[in-house]
């Protein structure tokens, strides 16, 4: 069983470039719609969070491009955390292409081809955009997310 | 003489799709693009409008797409203001394609290859996004504004 | 019974702007998704319309934006026929916002609260972009679409 | 004397994000305006490689985010290569904001502030996206982009 959270989309029309494949920096707007579900599937919407002056910005990302995805391809985002600290929170990805067939709705195990994978690393920040630690200013986030960590670190 | 009001941009791969074009949306961002060089050249940077709690959101807008403008064109984007009330503005405006030897800083007459044309109208709103009248909330801006009225009723 | 095609999605925060709300242009790529998921039902993936050499640019576009879409919301893409000939098509759309509870997957009567709407007008082009009929290029098609103009002028 | 090349660009009102500075994919973005406009520099713009076949597509790309860029800020994307060889490239970038007053036309010292910096490395692929060797397929600009190396190191 994996421990990566999927979620499926369908590459938009405008997100292709003239190379007929997906402009590369979408990738990293993909990346965040996985971290969002991610977060969602827990409960906490990141809108959330923001509305209590929590924000949590990219702080560093590293992409690999495997293959391109393709207009109308739907594409698996694969979510993982990777570490959890008062500061901070860090994510693993990869960028799946789905059988044509298969259901949008349900997960497929790993044979998916693999298009892209990365990592991303973040910051708590308050509404000053001052660094903040998420066990002061949210504790019940914080517990939530801690929780996860040993699941990730095994995984 | 023309009343247009000329800023030049480079395409950018990224504004490409796979159809070998620009993506037909990012018209609307060249159209914001003119009009917030337009303000600028009058000495109001719209960033400050902003900052003072003024906002200008597009209320209409409308587009015809002449041909497609491609990748690492230069065009010109036409600004030119139609109406101004306290209410709001509304501004024309084009797209045309420069000959590639042509200098990109300075304009060019009418001979440009036409892409796209189109209009939009805005609407003055406050901070807490309620119509405004610009007379009240910003008289000196408006005077500005007001005083360019005739001359693009003529125009 | 509403004769509009419904198609839900959720709002990304690249598709915010520093106003608080989805910048603006971003609604002429939702009423992209909308006609492309409203063809795909009838059977017809765009996608393979272009793979068959046949293209379907935006010729003109009119949006009238009567409330902001915020970040995450889900926002209903309606879109219906308005008119096909054999030379292009024509669409018209509304943009919803669904209630928060409400079920993703499922329409929601007229209730939503209206955030757009729009028209767009569109020529079928060949491989060379050059302007052709569908009822000669691709029978099938132009006999499918053909068909659901009575119900359209209708409704 | 720095080796980098420095063009600027004016942040673009779509290209921020609610949370009021510019959404952090963009970045990406403009590391390939950098590349582009310096390898136009060099006298072969990237659009008449892709004319000849050759695609570049982005196969890493890395990126630190020290602060945030805003809306109308002027910011220099510095793009300088860190490695050449037949099959593919590589770039270092740093983002830096201008200060206000300066001049949008000409590069200033070091002294911008550190908004982003990165690293893209890239692969030479034929029109038919496989690998292929630069010094076979475009030796001239093989050569062109060999002669910059030491110079490249050195910095």
């Amino acid at each position: 069983m994996s421990d990566w959270f999927v979620h499926t989309l369908r590459v938009r029309y405008q997100e292709t470039d003239r190379m007929g494949v997906v402009y590369h920096a979408n990738v990293l707007n993909w990346f965040e719609i996985g971290r969002t579900e991610w977060i969602r599937s827990l409960g906490v919407p990141y809108r959330k969070l923001e509305e209590a002056g929590l924000y949590l910005p990219v702080v560093e990302a590293e992409v690999r491009f495997h293959r391109p995805a393709l207009y109308d391809d739907v594409v698996e985002v694969r979510t993982r955390v990777t570490d959890v600290t008062p500061a901070g929170i860090a994510f693993a990805y990869e960028i799946r292409r789905r059988d044509d067939g298969a259901d949008v709705r349900s997960a497929e195990p790993d044979g998916g081809e693999l298009l892209a994978s990365g990592r991303t690393r973040h910051a708590w920040l308050n509404a000053r955009w001052k660094p903040c630690r998420l066990d002061r200013q949210a504790p019940e986030v914080y517990a939530l997310l801690e929780r996860l960590r040993p699941v990730c670190r095994e995984g």
